[in-house]
C-alpha cells in the first residue's frame, strides 16, 4: 500500500499558506521584528493592531503560534513553568517583516486577499477556460485589472505583490543573463519600477521609464519613494502614464534624447491571449532601433516545452486562468509568438526562482 | 540569502490543494479509472458530468490536468503531434477514485466544500478563541455539527470523509497497538462503523455497536450497506442511536448479553473542550468492567508535548479552532484528563498516518 502521505500534504496545502497569510495579516512578523529575545504570545497580543476586532483571545494566537513554529516560520524558546518565547528565524525575518528589501508581504496580502477566495471557484474557471471574478466574488467588471485593482487599496495592495517577486527575482534574472548592452529601457506594466530600480543597481548609466495606467502612476512612485532604493537609482527611473495595448503607437522611443534599446515585459505577456501578445511585440520590433543592440526582455515563468512543470510554473498558469485571459508559456511557445513578431535571436534562461527569464533580440 | 522557495512553497500550497480539489470535484479520476491506456481532454471533458455549467473548454481543462500532472496526481502520454493522453497513477487510484477502499473522496470533498470556505476568516477564530462559521459562511447556528451538516447532503458529505481518513489510519492504529484484548465495543460517534469494521476485520468475534445522533444513523447504515466491508463483517456492526455527551448514562453496556469492554473515541474529544471530555471520560470510566481487561481507545493526531508539531497535528489542532470548540491534545494532555477521569495506565502510540491512538485501561 502507497503511503498517504503525499496527498494528504496537498489536501493539507491550503492550511498550510493561511496560517503563514493569516500571521502576515495580523501583523505577527512586524510586532516580533522588534524584538531580540522573543515574546510570549500574551505580549504579542497587546502589540497587535486588533482594533478592528472585538474579542482578543491569548489561547486563539498561542495556536497560530505554534502552527507558525511547527512550520519553522518562528523559532520556540521553550522553558520549563514559563511560556514559550516565539522569536523570528532568518527566513521569516528576511521574506516576512515589511520593511525587509526582500519582503513578500504585498505578496501574501494579494495571495490572501484576492488570490485564495478567487481560487474558491477554480471549478468555473477550468470549465469555461475564463476568469472566474463573477463565480467568486459576483463581478462583473469589464476587464481583468478592475477586477485586480477594486476595493480600497486594491492597486497599492497589487502594486506591492508584483514588487515583492520582481525584487526577490531580480538577482536570479540578472545572475541568469548578460543585460549590459542595455543603455536605456523601458518597463511595461512595471508598477513601481521595483525591477528598473535592481537593472539600474547592476547596469550602469541605465535609466528606465516605467509605463503606467494614470492611476497606478502616482502609487508607483510613492512606493518608489519610500523604498530601501538608493537616491542616485532612484533618480534614474522615470515614469510616464499610458495604456501600451490600447495605444503602443504611443510608447516612448527615448529617455531624453538617449534610444530606448529595450523593452521590459515582466510578467505582462501572461496576462493576455496570443494575438493581443503578438500585436504588442509586433509594435516593440517596430520601436526598436537597428543601428545598436536591442530587444525586448520577458520575466515570467517559463513551462516545460510539453506543458508539465515545474509545478509552481502550472499553479502560476492555473492562477492566470482564473484571473486573467492569460497563461503561462514555454519556451518555445514564446519563441513562436517572437519570431512572428520578427525577432531573430531568442535566449530563454531558466532561474529556478519566481520568474524566469527570455530574451529576443532585434539586432 | 535564504533561498525563498519554502516560503513560495507555502504561499502557493493552497493552489496545489484547489488544483487536487477540483479534479475530484469534476470527477476526472473517477472517469480515468475506467481507462487502462489513459484518455486526451477532448475525451474527457465528454465523460465528465458538466450538465451543471453552461460552458465546456477544452482549454481550460487541459490546463488543469497539466497541473495535475505536474503534481504527479496523473501520468502524461506525451506522443508527437497528438494530444497527451492522461492516466491515473498508482497513487490516485488508490486514493482519488471513489470506488477505492482506501478513497480520500469523501475527504476532500469535505476539505473543498466546508474547510476551504471555512478557513477564509481563521484570522477571527485566531484573535477570539472560537469557531468562524459566522464570519465565513455568515451562520449563527446553535452548534458546531449542525453547522457541519448543514446543506443538502452535508451529513453524507461529513460521514464519507470521516469514513475516509478512519480507513486509511485503521491499519496504522492496529500495527502499532495489540487491540486483542477487546470483546466488544461501542464505537461513539462511529460515522458509517468504518473503524468499527476494520476492527473487526483484525480481531476475531469482536462485535461492535455505533452510536451516533438519530438523524445520522440511516445514513451510515447505508453508507455501511453499500461498503466494501465483507457481509460477514457487517454483521457484527451494529448501530444505536444516542447523544453520549447529554446523556451518556443513556450508553450501551452490553451487545445481546456481551459486556462492553471497550469505548472508541475516533475523532470525538477534539471536538470538545476539557471540562465536557472529563464529563465523559468519567462516565466512561464507570460504564466499563473491572472483572474484565478494559478501557477506551481514544484515535487523534497527537501533538508534541510541548504543542509544537508534528504539522500536520498542528494544522489540525487549527482546523478544530476554526471549526468546533476543540483541540488537538498531546499525550501529555490526554494522559492529565484521563488520569482525573480515573485511568491508570495509559499509553499512547504515534502511527505517522492519519490517526494516532492513544488506550486507557481501566483494569
Amino acid at each position: 500500500m502507497l503511503s498517504v502521505g503525499p496527498v494528504f500534504e496537498l489536501i493539507n496545502g491550503f492550511r498550510r499558506s493561511k496560517v503563514l497569510f493569516t500571521a502576515v495579516s495580523l501583523g505577527i512578523f512586524d510586532v516580533l521584528a522588534g524584538s531580540e529575545t522573543g515574546l510570549p504570545a500574551k505580549e504579542l497580543l497587546r502589540s497587535l493592531d486588533t482594533r478592528a476586532h472585538s474579542s482578543r483571545s491569548e489561547e486563539g494566537l498561542e495556536r497560530l503560534l505554534k502552527g507558525c513554529a511547527s512550520l519553522k516560520l518562528l523559532e520556540p524558546i521553550v522553558q520549563t513553568n514559563r511560556p514559550i518565547l516565539y522569536r523570528l528565524t532568518s527566513m521569516s525575518r528576511q521574506y516576512l517583516t515589511s520593511q525587509s528589501p526582500e519582503s513578500m508581504v504585498g505578496y501574501i496580502r494579494h495571495s490572501n486577499d484576492v488570490l485564495y477566495p478567487l481560487w474558491s471557484r477554480l471549478d468555473a474557471s477550468v470549465l469555461s477556460g475564463e476568469a472566474c471574478w463573477t463565480e467568486s466574488f459576483g463581478r462583473q467588471n469589464k476587464d481583468i485589472f478592475s477586477s485586480i485593482y477594486e476595493g480600497e487599496g486594491g492597486v497599492e495592495r497589487f502594486t506591492q505583490a508584483m514588487d515583492a517577486v520582481a525584487t526577490v527575482a531580480a538577482s536570479h534574472i540578472l545572475q541568469a543573463v548578460d543585460l549590459s548592452w542595455i543603455r536605456c529601457m523601458a518597463d511595461l506594466g512595471g508598477s513601481s519600477g521595483a525591477l528598473s530600480a535592481a537593472f539600474c543597481e547592476r547596469i550602469p548609466h541605465l535609466k528606465s521609464v516605467v509605463i503606467e495606467l494614470p492611476h497606478v502612476i502616482p502609487i508607483g512612485q510613492r512606493l518608489l519613494a519610500r523604498s530601501n532604493v538608493s537616491e542616485s537609482i532612484k533618480a534614474r527611473i522615470h515614469f510616464s502614464s499610458g495604456d501600451f495595448f490600447a495605444s503602443p503607437e504611443a510608447l516612448p522611443r527615448d529617455i531624453d534624447g538617449i534610444p530606448i534599446n529595450a523593452y521590459l515585459l515582466s510578467r505582462i505577456l501572461h496576462d493576455w491571449r496570443d494575438p493581443l501578445c503578438l500585436d504588442l511585440l509586433r509594435h516593440l520590433y517596430t520601436l526598436l532601433p537597428s543601428s545598436i543592440p536591442s530587444g525586448v526582455v520577458i520575466c515570467e515563468m517559463l513551462l516545460n516545452d510539453d506543458g508539465i512543470g515545474p509545478v509552481n510554473a502550472n499553479m502560476q498558469d492555473l492562477n492566470m486562468l482564473a484571473q486573467t485571459d492569460g497563461k503561462e508559456r514555454s519556451l518555445s511557445e514564446m519563441r513562436n509568438l517572437l519570431e512572428i513578431a520578427g525577432f531573430q535571436r531568442i535566449e530563454g534562461y531558466k532561474t529556478g526562482s519566481l520568474l524566469d527569464v527570455v530574451v529576443a533580440y532585434k539586432t
